[in-house]
């Protein structure tokens, strides 16, 4: 009798936390798991913002997957999954097909552009290694580019789409970089534009009570980040953004982080779908195919009040663990553990040594929030890897260059 | 009686150092000395193959203006000229027009394309802060482009047109830079190319002899540059250059160092020009004009042979001390100096501790020449700023982050 197959698919949060749960609980004979991700690396999304301003280097935002699984208990695949055939009970690979007993789908978001003309294509958007990588790139080339030919201002202007989570944090660290790149590159820092779009009337991570959101714009226009709320994009071209007003934006750099959705692999594969995720039973599992886990941000959470939870990294860490366990019992016959969500609640940087947030329900700000947000991402790096891992990627980190204030450019 | 204006256009290597030697020779209340250039820093056109590269920080290839000259002795205006009028004895710039009674021309040179289609629009040049500032930017960009989209494997070959001085010594670092580029951005080295393409059957700066040549371009192979000389470059296009045979290159980064000739301002200005060039008699002034003397890359000095010597750093700084020393020796009604070219020898870089040369008559290769192409280096940069400048450019300089190989990436 061959041993039951479980196969992961995606090393974000959900999908690696729950392999690393898994290969805690299990005996090396008991089950055969295998990990399927594109790269050979698992990166923090909520960390991304910092590579793509380029005030923290890459390598602090990524750890190598060999790094944190037990490779006798846990086969890796480095892989694009191509489809799932969950009738089948099949995954397609480039190079071979897997069979399994369970799935999980941990393949992570898409982005969601809400059919807006050219963003797809002249947009760029923070999320993954490669596409943070290019932004940093594409922002300094733009500053080159314009001490070629001065007369083009708008390539020092930096339009970002969505005044959400992400698009607040990574504003809030480009700001910080605008004096390196401005010394970097003999540029007048009066010249470089930040202006964040928003098509709500409010700026900020949804849900913070409005004094903590009036203290966090003032941070940030202190920074010299222009905000355009209840603004619509209408359309993204080569030079710039269209509003809805019919105004054009020339700019150089336009980045979008106005939404995603679930990875289409899942509709794709004749799962039924709101935005691209998948509506899961109260132990995450699909409602179409029970032996089909769904993690992260391609499922959907229903809170006891009715709503869905908001896709974010605590809620697929949470998944993850519940996964795992959830994995164990139905090979052991155990009943299966219902999932609760623990909100702990939701810190956003701000940049350099400010942020905001709710804890529970207390509110913080400044200095405190921003050693907050430092203590939750150590506490993720102790949960996948440790100590070790803290040490690596928080204390003795990467160095970056362009933040070392202490170089004279 | 209003003191005598003498106005030196350019602080390349010939204007910069008769603005120096001059401050040296006269009293303050002797002359008016005003000096003109575009930026307020003087660039070593001779180093900046290494920040092109990008294995050396621009800044240790430039010196503010202002730190090298005696502002009580000298007048900068940091301006663009935008025309020469002889007869007048007026030099235009954007905002006021200078008059003179001696003017000194060292603007420097122009790319030469020989009529090369596409090659002004499509193809870079090593020929200032901001055009290698954004030849490394390129680069870098081209790097992380490929990594978006990795079906566009030209992103990552770079093609250099000409293998002469420039094209040779910028090769040489770029190869050295290519495994630190390869790990910045998770590349594979083996799809990285480096072609030199060069239309005359040598490479390598002309007049050395065979065994250095061959020397040279063997380190360079083992470095990864491929050749392909007696190799016109028919046009250059957005996606690659187009050869003579009808090959096309397909290359994501175009590089041409094929040529300069004299600053088209002189030409403009009625002088009798030679590829821009203006043939100056014994004591470097114009044929045309004696109260205009001509210096560095503007300029063509005829050899006692009957050929006009190579412009090139050396001989640029030599017409400056003579010109500086013709300047007072006019003023003060003393018999001119005739310029006499001192060849001291040639040494080219081929990358980190490689180089070769010739000094004088004797040849040189490997360490001892790099270490003498560093002398060098060292020698100009005490001779314009004496050891403060050498501290700070050579010993204690700018950190290049890229080239630190202990820096994981």
């Amino acid at each position: 009798m061959s041993k039951p197959k479980i196969v992961i698919l995606g090393a974000g949060y959900g999908g690696l936390v729950t392999a690393i749960r898994l290969q805690k609980l299990i005996k090396a004979d008991e089950v055969a798991v295998t990990l399927v991700n594109k790269h050979d690396y698992h990166y923090m999304t909520t960390h991304l913002h910092m590579p793509a301003a380029g005030t923290d280097h890459h390598e602090n935002a990524r750890v190598a997957i060999k790094e944190l699984i037990d490779e006798r208990k846990i086969h890796f695949i480095k892989a694009t999954v191509q489809q799932i055939l969950p009738e089948e009970k099949k995954v397609v690979l480039a190079d071979e097909i897997l069979t399994y007993d369970y799935l999980v789908v941990g393949l992570g978001s898409e982005t969601e552009t809400f059919g807006i003309p050219g963003l797809r294509e002249y947009a760029m958007t923070i999320n993954s290694i490669n596409s943070v990588r290019f932004i940093r790139q594409h922002t300094q080339y733009m500053f080159a580019k314009y001490k070629l030919d001065s007369k083009h201002k708008e390539y020092l202007t930096i339009v970002v789409g969505g005044a959400g989570f992400t698009g607040t944090e990574f504003v809030g660290e480009l700001a910080d970089r605008i004096p390196d790149l401005c010394q970097m590159f003999d540029v007048d820092p009066s010249l470089v534009q930040i202006i964040n779009i928003e098509a709500s009337p409010t700026a900020l991570p949804p849900g913070l009570p409005n004094d903590l959101v009036e203290y966090g714009m003032d941070v940030m226009r202190r920074k010299g980040v222009q905000y355009k709320l209840s603004t619509a994009i209408k359309a993204c071209e080569p030079g710039g953004v269209l509003l809805g007003d019919g105004q054009f934006i020339p700019a150089g750099t336009v980045i979008w982080s106005g939404g995603v959705r679930g990875n289409s692999l899942l509709q794709d594969a004749g799962f039924h779908v709101q935005r691209g995720r998948v509506k899961v039973d109260d132990y995450l599992r699909s409602l179409q195919y029970p032996d089909v886990f769904i993690t992260g941000d391609c499922s959907i959470v229903m809170s006891p009040e009715g709503s869905p939870y908001p896709a974010n990294a605590q809620i697929a860490v949470q998944q993850g663990y519940n996964t795992a366990t959830n994995l164990l019992h139905t090979l052991r016959g155990k009943p299966l553990r219902p999932f609760a969500y623990d909100y702990k609640g939701t810190v956003a940087s701000l940049g350099r040594g400010e942020a905001i947030g709710i804890l529970k329900v207390k509110k913080v700000k400044g200095r405190l929030a921003a050693f907050l947000k430092k203590m939750i991402d150590a506490r993720y790096l102790f949960l996948i890897g440790g100590i070790p891992l803290i040490c690596k990627k928080m204390i003795f980190k990467q160095k970056q260059a362009t933040r070392k204030r202490h170089v004279r450019n």
